[in-house]
């Protein structure tokens, strides 16, 4: 069933107080970083116009930063709003915004570890979203992260046949997040994923090697029985592979800079 | 059995009228989004040196305006001409013209729904065509439009063994709508695939995402039984993307155009 | 069994009397056009650093011109050499020649039909080659010349276990040649393929249109039963097609000039 | 069982005495090479931000070479250092070094046939490590090196569930030695693979190659029953293609340079 875990979803408001200007705006650099990481991830082909990425505020914990509705590969710093956790932008100046910012929102609400999320609708991840013969799974050590047992949110299950897919509400952004519990990463039937990490270059390096792992995943399918990673196993990589993510960060960077 | 709905082809003329000087001449705008059409289905490989797009007239609704026979890749507002309904060049000046025009102007009469059309021969579609054990149909939210039953159109019913698989005349273009009938894609054996929509970037969106959706398939299909999107699914969510190709349109100009 | 059709191998001689000054030079627009086929074949990943593609004499039918043995990208029309059909190179001046030239030579001598013959190893048909159970074959009407029951030589045949499996004399050409037969293509398990044309822009259409052919028919088969070109359909696409390889060859070519 | 040859590991020292200004400082031709080795490596997409090569000191056998702890895109002649076989760096003057560099170290000391290695997480070499079904063995005349029976390493059987797969000791580097023998590659279960070669120029070939072959190799298994080289023609196709590396070594480092 698809009941989420708060009552009241408020209405959203589409223009709130500008608070950009007072003691409590995000470190600059948390800014440019996720302009990066817009680029990477278009770069990487894990977005293309779609899909989006976001980090939590570092000074406020109930706000995070997320672009404007627009393509990933095209962000820059002016394009990085700040939102509430009930996905309401502020000082938007009406220019519109992510129809799914809900997912953001209500997964920093619900899990506190959780400071970067990536949403995608990446190639490789589709089929596992709609086939339960296979689960996702780790399949080497660089995507440990995946573990043993990726859940598969249904829409379906909350709002019945004749959806859009999106997360267009609170409500629905807390019934993923049900879904997603204290995993790593959810796949969304019919739709992409969605990947959730302690910092900003780990949930890009997530969401690269996400796909990745579901490609080889497959491939590996076809060839016959798999052997993967167990679940200390996966604890064991995603905890060894966490202290290289910087070597990964900075190559794309590198690479969406023109230096590389 | 393939019978057309019209019962006399006119003979082509190479030339008529020029009407370029006339207050009938298309939007110069609209010229230049044709082009940026052809060159974006380029470099998303929806065509190689082969495939077309053509748009409906915008002052003329009898009219059509489609590339001179060239690489779509190097197509500029000059090698744009303008064709009737029964595929005959106005002022083409003995500019050879593609042989299979006759798709597009016998959609263009039967559909009005219709406004512009790709013809491709896109790889991931070519599988689909060539086996009848599994439909093309929608995968995920991105790709509603193909719907849950995908006609294809085979080309030995009208005109047995031996053809060169190509619609060059308005009898098998008037077939080939035919099977089309009212849905967005025909899918073609042995040759590609047509795709209909009701604005330019719209239907370069779908030759984008026809392609990408019969990829996704091929690689579920192999994985295990597929959760496919329901016919509402394929209504709502094609509805919902269809507010949203401007995204993509906007990136996908800017990097034909060196901007990205 | 593998014999040839030929009695006495003529011993490779390395150095014959040059004729380059005399009335008998190839045009240079030819050599200009092998130059181009050879950049085109990389960059459409025809070859790598390896395979090689050639043209027969323009003045001199028991002649051929081939690069010296090097990488087929970085070919300029000093390095392309004139053999005769024995394989001997004219004027190589002691640069080194491929090995495999008498796969050339052969073809030339025996197929009059032949102007252009491209061997390359490139991926998708390496499968067909070593797979008995498909027969590489045409899929779409892009490669009809592919046909319906594609040769496959069988090195093992001529020379037994433990061969290097490269065609490195005229006996193994010979051999190559009687599998071939009066087609386009012919397989060679293990190593590659050959594909021959009447034009040089023909043979690297059809360098690269084997390729795509192979690699949607793996898919297609993975798919179900498939529904193939036949015979005559096979021929009908293929003369279609061949009148329109000048803008394949056209686009390509300003692709690798960087005009594209 | 898990057994290393070796009995006692010295303990890591991460500084020892500088001798680079000695005389027996590598060829800095050596060092160039090893850098190009890195570039070429990441732009044939062997490498991503992770994999590493090293070559064998050209005067000192019992020392390698091996960049400090980085993307290898990124290498250049100041990032390489030299370890000894133990896998202490000398000079590194504080920088991290890779946490597996005891996989070149214990091959070099182990056999003393090979010159450079090369350890990637090359995409198609996966599925042939984490399945048992099929072994990867070669299939073309490209990778002959590749042999009939590829063993793979399970670092399960030295220190059971829950490691982080990483060779991260002498001891894990002996086991891993111990499965590779007298071959050339050797898988390694969930994490990649491992290739030696008598060259730096030959192990980036073999690096290469060896992912093409596994890529080959899994496409032709779906297709049916496969005709792979035998043994004797795996032994005769690596000697011919040694003698041919050179062309691929060339044109790959004019692509690194930017000249291609």
């Amino acid at each position: 069933m698809c009941t989420s875990s708060h009552g009241d979803a408020a209405p959203v408001s589409t223009v709130v107080a500008d608070t950009k200007a007072d003691a409590t705006a995000p470190d600059p650099r948390l800014v440019a970083d996720l302009v990066t990481a817009n680029r990477i991830l278009f770069d990487q082909h894990v977005v293309d116009a779609f899909g989006h990425a976001s980090v939590r505020h570092d000074k406020r914990p109930d706000r995070f930063l997320l672009a404007r509705s627009m393509a990933p590969a095209l962000v820059t710093a002016a394009d990085i709003l700040e939102f509430d956790l009930d996905g309401n932008p502020l000082a938007a100046h009406g220019r519109p915004v992510y129809l799914e910012r809900f997912i953001h929102g209500e997964i920093y609400r619900a899990r506190p570890d959780v400071v970067a999320v990536v949403h995608s609708h990446s190639h490789a991840v589709i089929p596992f979203g709609v086939v339960r013969s296979h689960k996702l799974r780790a399949i080497f050590h660089m995507s440990g992260f995946v573990g043993v047992d990726t859940p598969i949110f249904e829409i379906r299950d909350c709002v019945g046949d004749g959806s859009d897919l999106l997360i267009r509400n609170r409500e629905l952004g807390a019934a993923l997040v049900k879904s997603l519990g204290q995993k790593s990463v959810v796949l969304m039937r019919g739709h992409g994923m969605t990947v959730t990490a302690p910092n900003l270059p780990d949930a890009v390096y997530r969401g690269v090697y996400v796909d990745i792992n579901a490609r080889l995943q497959l491939e590996a399918i076809g060839l016959g029985a798999v052997n993967y990673l167990t679940e200390s196993e996966g604890r064991a990589t995603a905890a060894a592979q966490a202290s290289q993510v910087g070597r990964a960060w900075d190559m794309w960077k590198m690479k969406v800079e023109g230096k590389l």
